[in-house]
């Protein structure tokens, strides 16, 4: 196993910061004493102010998959109704998660490379009667189409007294996502992405209205359980033993996003994409989502015709020393993708852009060298 | 947050070598490419030889509790009836995980500091009808008893073709446990134990027999679908994002033990426990478990009459840098517990036992100074 640091520009995990990797060698302490207590404490109030929630919010030693899994099934009894917008992979997974706990999926079937709206879910919510909840995946990590919709999303399901579930996965930190404003009464969101933390960590948040609803839910899993989450957390510690060394890593990637701003940060990613999207116009290379719903933490492209995307991707990474990736389910062959997250700066924009103008050319796709780097300078400028 | 480092004797989590820390700085890479393939690989060869099998074995980015979960909800449909026998907290909380799955758990009960023998479970499997699995806490973490009569347990549930689900989370790498040899068709543990590991990963092992059961299981949970792991694994990879940094620490600390040799960790591990008892015997200090039932991984004594025992282990922090663990539950007060786990040797036997012996004394409760360190001394030369 090389030893090589490459520029890791996956949509997740992504780079993590030197001081984030180092404070997971802090030492191992008890979990049922005052030195976590005071862990639990930094990690919690920060973890509410990347929510901007005054509500509650918990970290789950689990990967973003569990804590979705957690939100599902702390919400959703047997036989209820819950409507999800599919427009993507990580839209058909939260589906497959709702109806193994036995909820009854109502799927909205929206194009990949776009969008649910509002009005969407607003008629749906309508047609369809003892509708339990809404659940969307804000950023659809496999298309890179973000949910521009989502704060009217969850002023439809307020107006209807529905709970409103999101998938934050690959965005949180990344993008607004002000919880309370938004009405989001479940969000969930994993460390390895726009935190900058290393993975193996989910985070999730919980109103006051989901509590209503957890407390009247039959049965739930011991490990997600979010009514035994929250009595620990009442005293500062988490029901089983959490994963150490990653909370060490959290708590400094959320001192980190404090010390930047979340509103600052929002702009460098925005800044970045804008930078991803200029060059890729300047070499002719086509976003896969539509114009307005494209993401600022997820850069998706399509493959130029003719090229091998697979081997573009693997002389990037080997000769270039940038990694990307390609594309999931049906559109696996036919996309780059490309983080935009985290520690995502100038930087490390161009290099990517550049790796990506060389590598076509290695494959004799013929673009401009430094043509997409100029116009996402312009950008910079 | 102190940075001090101090001794932790905790039943988990336990101290964890440098060398084992250190491989957690390993750079970030794709859980989706060569570089993972072979760190799975690696590691899922030395958890097999860790288990005693030739049958499968996977991580799963969770604490050792939602492994015990995985394992239960991956044989249990609704209805099914499993053994348990309680006899601490693990145990309870195995049962509760049984029923929350809507299973019938029949309960054997056994006084606390004893342990279930084969003979009890042989004669409920009879009594019983359509018994699915016996489901055992090799090692109850809350009492310090080990199941010594688990070999012959395990002929029980093969002779009567009833599946043997068995939690080693605190034992795992700190005594006997040849999973096929024993006939356990799911054995679970923790990284943080015996292993050696930081905390937040769970193995698991899984027999043939095992698998048939699994495959006509009506409803898995997403996260823990143990044929969704098998079908990754078969590709060297995981079905959802995997905690990196803990896997590269997991390979480093299976490889320690490899170097080691499982039947030498063992005999020190043993080695260690005797000491703890013949110095507790020679202070007057009582083990909480019968004399055949003693954990070699997790020593519980009484807290001797008068003392109080949360003085006396925060002395013990505090003072002497020796952390140690209290009761459980109904016996919180009642015993100290020390986690003689993992890369324990002579060095760190000695000085707990010398912190007790000062901690005792500093709070009136005259033991001799020395005394315990000297009948351990004789015990390991």
């Amino acid at each position: 196993m090389t030893e090589e640091r490459r520029l890791i520009m996956l949509p997740g995990p992504t780079n993590v910061p030197d001081r984030v990797m180092r404070a997971m060698l802090k030492p191992i302490i008890n979990h049922r004493g005052p030195e976590f207590e005071a862990l639990h404490d930094s990690i919690t109030d920060n973890l509410k102010y990347v929510f901007e929630t005054k509500q509650d919010a918990f970290v789950l030693t689990t990967s973003g998959t569990g804590a979705v899994e957690c939100a599902v099934s702390n919400i959703i009894n047997p036989g209820d109704k819950v409507i999800v917008p599919v427009f993507g992979v990580f839209s058909q997974r939260l589906e497959e998660k709702i109806a193994r706990r036995g909820g009854k999926p109502v799927e909205i079937p929206v194009n990949w490379g776009e969008a649910p709206t509002a009005e969407q879910i607003e008629q749906t919510v309508r047609e369809e009667k003892n509708v339990k909840a809404v659940a969307v995946v804000y950023n659809e990590t496999s298309t890179g189409v973000t949910v521009r919709d989502l704060p009217h999303i969850g002023m439809v399901t307020q107006e209807n007294n529905v709970l409103l579930l999101v998938d934050a996965v690959s965005i949180l930190g990344g993008d607004h996502l002000p919880v309370d404003n938004w009405n989001i009464d479940l969000c969930v969101a994993g460390s390895q992405k726009c935190l900058a933390c290393p993975p193996g960590l989910g985070v999730i948040s919980v109103s006051e209205k989901a509590w209503e609803t957890i407390g009247k839910v039959t049965t739930r899993t011991y490990y997600f359980d979010l009514v035994s989450i929250r009595d620990y957390a009442s005293r500062k510690e988490t029901p089983f033993t959490p994963a150490l060394p990653l909370f060490y890593a959290l708590d400094e990637a959320l001192k980190m996003i404090r010390e930047e701003g979340l509103q600052t940060r929002f702009k460098r990613h925005e800044k970045c994409a804008k930078a991803f999207y200029g060059a890729f116009e300047a070499l002719n290379l086509l976003p896969y989502p539509l114009l307005n719903v494209r993401s600022n933490t997820v850069i998706s492209i399509n493959v130029p015709s003719g090229v091998d995307g697979a081997k573009a991707r693997q002389i990037m990474k080997e000769r270039y020393k940038v990694e990307i990736a390609g594309g999931m389910g049906k559109i696996r062959e036919l996309i780059f993708r490309i983080g935009c997250m985290g520690i995502v700066s100038e930087a490390e924009t161009l290099v990517t852009i550049g790796a990506l103008e060389n590598a076509l050319n290695d494959l004799n796709h013929k673009v401009k060298i430094g043509a997409g780097t100029e116009a996402a300078r312009q950008i910079f400028h």
